[in-house]
Formats: C-alpha cells, sequence, structure tokens
C-alpha cells in the first residue's frame, strides 16, 4: 500500500457528460444543416412545466440553452396542471409545433395521472418517447413503426441518453453484429422506473448483455436467453438477491436512486467496472469510486438533451417526405 | 430451446486469423516503403530450421509465403543442430541479415540448451524478442532499451500477435490511457510455457488485466494489484484453483495446449465470452464454443507472421539512424 503522503496514481478515467453531448451536437448539426438545405423549417420544441421540481426547471434552462445553441426553437410553456391537457392537444394540432415535451412529475400521487398526460402528446410529436407505441416498440426491439416502415420509433431520452454513452466508452463492441453489441457484458441498473430504468434494462437486454435491474422490491434479471437466442429480452425474478450479489458480478454499474442519501457500496465493484450515475443525486461516492472503477461518468443530463435534440430530427424526419404531421394520440 | 429441426440463430462471430493479419500487413507495407523511400535495403530474415518438427515447416513455408508476397526477403537455412550456434553467429556478424528466427524447439529433451540458443542470437537481430534483454523488459513493463531510448524493445511474437487480436476485437479499450486499456477484464490463458503463455500473461497483466494463468502445474493470478497501481505485474499462486474455477469468471478465455485431445469445458465458459486458440490444434470444439462465445478466433498464426514482419522493421528503425547492425549477445 502507498503510505498516506504517496499520491496514489490516478487509474480511474472520468469521462465528462459534455464531451460525449459534444459529439452527439455535432452529428445534430450536420443532421439540421442537411435538412434545411432541403427547405426544412427551423425545428420548434414545445416544453410543457407544470411543476416546481427544481430539477424539472434546471433541466428545462439547460435545454433552452442546448436549443438556442444548435439552431432550435425552444418555447417554454409554464402552465397551470390542469389546464396542461388542453394544452398539449392544442400543440398536437399547430403545425409550428414540431415536437412536445413535459417535465415530470405533475402528479406526484398518482402516477397513472402522468402515465394518461404521456399519452395524450401526439405519437408524431413525442420527442420523449413515451408514448405507448413507442414503449412498446422498445420493450420488443422494434425499431420501426409498424405499419410505416422505414419511419423509425422513438427510444426515451435518458435510456437512449446512456447506451449512447455505453457507445461512446466501447461498451458496445462495434465488431459484434448490430443488435448484439452488449453481448458478454454484465450490467446492474439501480432504478427500475418506468421512465428510466425499466426501459434502459430493456434496451441493454435487447442488445445482448445481462442485466440486473435493481430496485427497493428486490432484483430481478433481463436477458434474451443463454447464447441471446431470443429475439427480445426476457425478465425473471432473482429471488432472495439484493444488489450487494449484482455489484461484484458487473462490468457497468448505472446508479439512478433519486435520493442524496442513497451510495454505492464501492467496496463490491469489481475492479475496473465502469461506473455511471444518471441521479440528480451522486449514487457513487467520487474517491472511492475512482479507487475502484476503469471509467466514472458522474453525470449525464448534458447527453440526454442532445439525444432530445436528435429525437426531433428523427420525428420531422419521420413526417418526410409523406405529409403534414397527423396527430395521432 | 429450439427444437432439432430449427437452426439456432447464429450469435458467435467467427474472426480469421487473416481478416486481422490483413491491417498488420497493409501497415508493416506503408512502414517499409516509407523506409525503402529513404534508402533502406530490401529487409532480410534468416530463418534457421534445424528440426524436422511438422509444425515448425508449416510455419516456415507460411513464413516465406508472407515475407515474400510483403517486399522482404527470406532466407531459409537448413542446418544440423550441432553446426546452429556457428551459423547464428556468423549471421550475426552478416550486414545482409536484418533479423533471425530460429525454430524450436531443437532439442526437446534439453529445454536450456534452446534458451541457450535463444541468447545466441544478436539482441539487435533477435526478430522473436527472445533474448533476455526483450524478455526482461517486457516482464518489467519497460518500452524501451534503456539505456538508448527511443530504441524500442522488442516483444515475442506470438504473445504480442494476441495483443493485436485483443485490439482488434476492442477487449483493448482505446478511451482508456495506454498501457491501462486492460483494467477491468479478466482473462484466462491455458498454457504457462516460457515462449509465449508466461509472457503473454505479463503482457496482458501488465496492461491491466485480471490474468489467470494456466498449466498442468495449477493456477496463477498475475495482476497490477487492486486498482492497478503496480507499475507492472505480480504473480500469485491460486492455491486449489483449476482451470475450472478461472472460466466461469473469465471475459476472454485464450487456449495453446499443444494437445490434440485437450478441450477447453464451453459449458463452464461465461455467456458471451471471446475465445482465442493459438495452439496448432484445436482447444475449443467449434460447434460447441459458438453456442456460448461472442467471438471466436480458432488459429492465430497468421497475425504471428504479420507481428513477425512488423518486429523486424523495429529492428532496422532501430538501427536508425545512429549505426550499422552491432552484435551484442
Amino acid at each position: 500500500m502507498a503510505d498516506s503522503t504517496t499520491p496514489v496514481p490516478k487509474t480511474c478515467k472520468v469521462i465528462l457528460a459534455e464531451t460525449i453531448a459534444k459529439n452527439l451536437l455535432a452529428e445534430v448539426k450536420e443532421s439540421l444543416d442537411s435538412m434545411q438545405s432541403k427547405g426544412t423549417q427551423q425545428p420548434q420544441l414545445a416544453a410543457f412545466l407544470a411543476n416546481d421540481d427544481p430539477a424539472a426547471v434546471k433541466y428545462a434552462e439547460w435545454s433552452k440553452k442546448t436549443c438556442e445553441e444548435n439552431g432550435f426553437k425552444f418555447d417554454l410553456r409554464v402552465v397551470n396542471k390542469d389546464l396542461l391537457e388542453d394544452e398539449i392537444m392544442s400543440a398536437n394540432h399547430d403545425p409550428a409545433v414540431d415536437g412536445i415535451i413535459v417535465y415530470y412529475p405533475i402528479f406526484p400521487n398518482n402516477p397513472t395521472h402522468d402515465k394518461y398526460i404521456q399519452e395524450t402528446v401526439a405519437l408524431s410529436k413525442d420527442v420523449e418517447g413515451l408514448c405507448h407505441t413507442h414503449l412498446q416498440n422498445m420493450y420488443y426491439n422494434v425499431r420501426f413503426l409498424d405499419p410505416r416502415p422505414p419511419q423509425k420509433s422513438l427510444l426515451p431520452c435518458t435510456p437512449l441518453a446512456i447506451v449512447k454513452i455505453l457507445e461512446y466508452l466501447q461498451i458496445y463492441n462495434s465488431i459484434l453484429p448490430y443488435g448484439n453489441r452488449l453481448f458478454g457484458k454484465t450490467i446492474t441498473v439501480i432504478n427500475r422506473s418506468e421512465v428510466n430504468g425499466r426501459p434502459l434494462a430493456a434496451l441493454l437486454a435487447n442488445d445482448g448483455a445481462t442485466v440486473y435491474s435493481v430496485d427497493i422490491t428486490g432484483v430481478q434479471i433481463f436477458t434474451r436467453g443463454q447464447g441471446i437466442k431470443q429475439p427480445r429480452h426476457q425478465v425473471l425474478d432473482k429471488e432472495g438477491w439484493r444488489v450487494e450479489d449484482c455489484l461484484p458480478l458487473s462490468d457497468v454499474v448505472i446508479g439512478g436512486v433519486p435520493s442524496d442519501g442513497y451510495k454505492v457500496n464501492t467496496d463490491l465493484l469489481r475492479d475496473g467496472a465502469v461506473c455511471i450515475n444518471f441521479s440528480s443525486f451522486r449514487n457513487f461516492d467520487g474517491p472511492a469510486v475512482k479507487e475502484k472503477a476503469s471509467i466514472y461518468v458522474p453525470s449525464v443530463g448534458k447527453v440526454t438533451i442532445a439525444v432530445l435534440l436528435r429525437n426531433l430530427l428523427r420525428l420531422i424526419d419521420n413526417r418526410q417526405p409523406n405529409e403534414a404531421p397527423k396527430s395521432e394520440s
């Protein structure tokens, strides 16, 4: 062991969301330039803020800044939660609006009501990928909007941001065929919410990973079966398992626990694990995780916003060359 | 389970040595062109065959073909084993010879005699990286010929070929700093010979991996310590461990057992493991390994020859721009 006066050599690489977002934003800019050279109007995102959650307000501010820096119009609409449904429906029918984002939770004591609001957004403007059709396609590992290929289905922003991060970190192995690039990887996702952790576990398993999905109710395993022979993931309860059982097995550990008090037990991490935090709180103790991890990504928000713009361009692209946007909700 | 009439979908990618060798040979060709444009003569490899091992004869034939296809001169010298030492010393002093390769084993019942022959080859012509100085630098994770940087030390061909294969397969993660790119990976090497398995285990551990080195006498673990804080690997015996204990823990399994009867127990492989065979026999049962592995590399010989030519250019480069070759053995 080094004594207390010897600085420990750095062996953990800290990668900031900004670095990864920059690459994605460059791709977005290129696509936008190409679309605008063919006559596409400046894309407009309508953002509905109907709560006073400080994380939502901060995310809205970042989104506005990123939109405006990258040639997108960002229209923040602060509305009363009782008028939200009407306002969304009006945006669904407004041809000037290309995509709609809503900051959740709106009804924290009634999650099904939030779900109802998600479904109010027109599929063709659902930039967050939270409408039932988008989510179901993701769970079923279907990449196009049936029966209308080649219109692509959208993936929810935070899970897709984490996929993009794992691609950047070369955890996705591009030597393997598309769709199987996580085969051989074991990943723990601590959070199984309907908007983040559960879709993320499904996405990673659909790409070939063995995923331990952890929340306070227990552990589930998401896989495509031995040898990833199944076309999409299946879920099994791991009776009696706890996060402590998953950490030592995992190449990648992804924390998304929305609590200041929660910390991943870094003693249990595999030496050289890759650690990613998507909670607005720090799920990993910084100095401790850097003693164990090979790569640590302390936050993902900026990648999420880059992915949001990427999704918005996909919505616009899905409308070309056929017709004007329709409301399908 | 699929029934016997349903073909099982392919999920294992088989990568042939030829594919990887092609990339390396293109780099070699580019370096050679650049060196020849500055006046370097056509490189000549002197190859000494003093046994009648069919694997050695085959390797010599392949080497000749690859040399000639890529602009190198290959001079096969079939010699009596009692005259070998004199012949090598004469080649050490011949300015027309740039590199020397000897096909082992020469004295199968006296391995120290083979070791003596390896040391007879001049360091400046040791294209196989088997001279003591080259080997010691490798074990000590020293990349230059001290005290003469920037002359680079050479690595033994088969271990280096496997490093190049692992780079191609993206097991080396280029996001991480050079020298730490295997941090987080667990690798089993089945073979601990002095020319192949032991140097390979050391090389991989020096690059950050946790390596289980297996032979019939037992299992050793090669690592740079927790958090890869040590500058080079250390070796510990894993008392009571067998290959069966290592396989389920390993991201990569490398077989080098020179026996037709030996097969890795594929039932114990981690789902999605990467499997590489460097034995001249098949250490993995083809159909069985393809049911479990994400990537399977059935042989490495063509990569080894490409690496041999790469080493030869490095020897020539090490002589530039200072002086003519010296014999240091």
